[in-house]
């Protein structure tokens, strides 16, 4: 018996732009209850989970725009939620838009925070792979204008000792890159837990819906085999604003195999008792970094951004 | 209709310790032509192909282990198999132990080449990740002593203009690596080949053997997917001086999704018509590395060898 922590990933059903944040908490209140009153001691929440998706919308209009960052946190539409997480004794990991009087400016990140099961915040994560495009895209369904909406996050992938230990977080398109797990590993992660906001449609080429879900699932799974770690993930899924998010939120073991698994696009609750020794023989062994990493070959990974085609013979 | 390459990953049954290299390059040869009769132009063929995976063999005797390498290539035994891929129009890649005068010094590698149509060589890769360990483990059903009989590779993970593409090459346990198909990736790699000899018993710790099958295809389907990459993999495979090595050759698409796959463990065939411009899409938009990679977060990934624990609390 190793050092187990069972974890919740609650999934949300969709968000409607109409759809007020006090009532938005009053669904995560209700699956934290659920997964307290199952032993859950941590229940991973989704990326941007008080609001719609809104970077799928064009905005000109910066009012309109602001409306949907939390400009503190916890704010008053929140404090419920951390009342009663403290009051429960359970831990969260929450996702929403984050702005911040930062460097003597406002600034705007897509954040997340583990919350600790005392109410204190014990880390923050701003979004470092920022997807989509920055300009309107009339000729899209949909809009994924994440590059407009936010920064580039300037926290870098740290790790937390929390929970009995190492969790660090990510955010959605982050954890289709290898980097992104991989510069946690360095720093011993135990459990990556992140959110996401998957469309069910590829704006830019055609692409079927099944793939889409296996390409999250791989992504996962490989980061997880590949560091050892367990991956929490939670989706915002389902019909929102009239397009589709896919769900699939996901408990991933460090052997890269999926535990426990969202089977709804609605309001879900999925369980593990994750034990955080299991990945140790791993680490050990296959992935010990520090016998078997040639990091004198990788330079590549660092030195260059884009890609760099070989010369033409 | 894209650039399309017909490939085939020729895997390879067990080579017992008596076998003779020229009864293997029979073998061999067989396979090109069963490849070439189906118009395939690449044949891939595993790591270390010519003889027994030896390195499951403790040696004190430095002759005995110098007899598994070869010390041109081709050479007398290996030159029919060179010399029929000419007379087919047929290229090839081959695995086998390298030994070579360089640097004033006899040195030994765990190499892989890729043969043009035209009979030349046009790519050479060693083996970087090398696993297991140096030192004799009696206790262990049998040994992994990659560490001890080669050198780790010096030539990088480079990418040649070939066959209407850009292919890269690397070898077994690389495959579980990122950084191998990320380094590759900033090159614009559209197929990476690759031969492998994964014992179906973990000598370190338990692990059941569906287990080893899914973490050889997850590593092949996530450097496939994150890298826009076909990736072609051929096994030695079956039971081998009395131990079994997995099978599960396999073409898996830049999707990440698998193409093709041996069902045996014996010498099988399996092809696959390869457009390498599927990956075009996810290179430009997804993956579009420009756009989304942020070097200044991955640092930790080239200044960093092995895990560095986050400060106790």
């Amino acid at each position: 018996m190793g050092r187990i922590l069972k974890v919740a990933a609650a999934q949300l059903g969709p968000i409607q732009r109409a759809d007020k944040r006090e009532a938005v908490v009053q669904r995560l209140i209700a699956l934290l209850r659920e997964a307290a009153s199952s032993g859950c001691k941590l229940v991973v929440f989704p990326e941007l989970a008080l609001t719609t998706f809104f970077p799928r919308w064009y905005m000109e209009d910066d009012a309109e725009v602001d409306s949907y960052f939390e400009h503190s946190m916890p704010n008053d539409a929140v404090q419920p939620l951390f009342d009663e997480a403290k009051k429960l004794g359970v831990g969260f990991h929450l996702g929403y838009a984050e702005a911040i009087l930062e460097d003597g400016r406002q600034r705007r990140f897509n954040t997340a925070i583990i919350v600790a099961p005392d109410g204190k915040i014990a880390g923050k994560y701003r979004k470092i792979h920022l997807p989509g495009h920055a300009e309107h895209r009339p000729q899209s369904p949909f809009q994924h204008l994440e590059k407009r909406y936010f920064e580039v996050g300037n926290g870098g992938f740290k790790v937390y000792r929390a929970y009995n230990g190492v969790l660090g977080m990510c955010i959605c398109n982050d954890r289709r890159w290898p980097e992104t797990f991989r510069v946690m590993g360095l720093q011993g992660v135990e459990m990556v837990v992140l959110g996401f906001n998957t469309p069910d449609t590829n704006i830019y080429h055609h692409e079927p819906v099944h793939r889409r879900m296996f390409h999250h699932m791989l992504s996962l799974q490989a980061g997880a085999y590949q560091n050892a770690t367990w991956v929490v993930a939670s989706a915002k899924a389902g019909n929102e604003d009239g397009f589709g998010l896919i769900g699939g939120s996901a408990i991933v073991a460090p052997t890269g195999e999926i535990a426990a698994q969202a089977i709804t696009e609605d309001d879900e609750l999925i369980m593990f008792n994750c034990d955080l020794d299991i990945g140790r023989d791993f680490k050990e062994y296959m992935f010990n970094f520090a016998k078997h990493r040639r990091i004198e070959h990788y330079k590549l990974i660092t030195e260059q951004t884009g890609v760099v085609d070989p010369p033409e013979d």
